[in-house]
């Protein structure tokens, strides 16, 4: 790996972009922290879309691997293409639905990227195969899938957060006026 | 380095605290990520308070060093504990003021925690020391100071961003209740 190259804090710009969603920058940052990741990870991003995750988790991830799950084509397809225009060669890229097509490996740290309609399911999947302590993470939109996720996780995990984050962006016009995104959800545990 | 700690991402109740103000992990996270940081990179941390962003950045840059100053004793004493608990050896603390007291060396991020009374001077520093292209990070609370750095930075800083974050964090009552924190500015631009 190139030591020069930033390893962190990849801007939203220098990912290959289609109609598939991105978690922003700010908020990548944040679910990235929780993840609490370390150069031999093994991380599983679920619902990976444009890639940024995984690509973000590849770079500091860099003795360790990346499998990246998505049901839509045209996402594991500009996940690949983020992927090698960052030359990584440490991310399993998977299309299909989650959990029953994730590989049923041991994983460090296990990253949800949006709600699912089998939150239990998944779940259940990274009771099964997080090593000890290790991190389940989720970002969500919605009121019923942030519910949802932390009602499953009660009982099983342990150090149960979730952060609301609200981000405005400036955008200069005659001066600087702040533009809202919408507020996400982050949230993380670790297994007991 | 042990690569099996975590490298990115350290809860803030591992920092060992005292009455100097502490950036909490969501806006350290994306702080840091503004940095653009590499493992050598030469990171210059000017008002390192508890010395979170000091340590993550020590973490990170493994094979480069970080460069903090404060010019309260109690700052710099519990930033040196905690660069002590995390095992740290590439980082030079100061007590001092900014930008006189500023080792005149070359840096490739300079962060800025909170205001100042300098910042005309620590940005013309930065504008002298930063590599071409190095990154300028601030946080700020204040409106003054937002509208101070940013119309510092015009002219000779590109990539000039500047998020607004509100981040409320969830406290189990009953159920999750989210409380919030206060709005915290994120600045950033590249030397041109």
């Amino acid at each position: 790996m190139d030591n020069n190259r930033t390893m962190f804090g990849i801007p939203d710009e220098e990912f290959i972009r289609d109609k598939v969603p991105m978690t922003k920058s700010e908020v990548r940052a944040i679910a990235i922290s929780k993840l609490r990741l370390n150069p031999t990870s093994r991380v599983l991003d679920i619902g990976c879309g444009t890639g940024s995750i995984t690509v973000e988790c590849g770079l500091i991830c860099n003795q360790g691997e990346v499998t990246a799950i998505d049901q839509k084509e045209e996402a594991v397809n500009i996940t690949r293409k983020n992927v090698n225009k960052f030359e990584l060669n440490n991310v399993n890229i998977i299309e299909g639905s989650a959990p029953n097509d994730i590989p049923k490996k041991n994983y460090d740290s296990i990253f949800l990227g949006g709600g699912s309609r089998h939150i239990d399911n998944i779940i259940d999947f990274a009771t099964d195969h997080l090593v000890p302590e290790g991190v389940f993470v989720a970002n969500t939109i919605l009121i019923d899938s942030t519910y949802k996720i932390l009602a499953a996780l009660e009982g099983r995990f342990k150090d149960i957060d979730v952060a609301m984050v609200q981000v405005s962006k400036g955008h200069k016009i005659a001066g600087w006026m702040m533009k809202a995104n919408n507020p996400i959800y982050i949230i993380s545990a670790r297994l007991m």
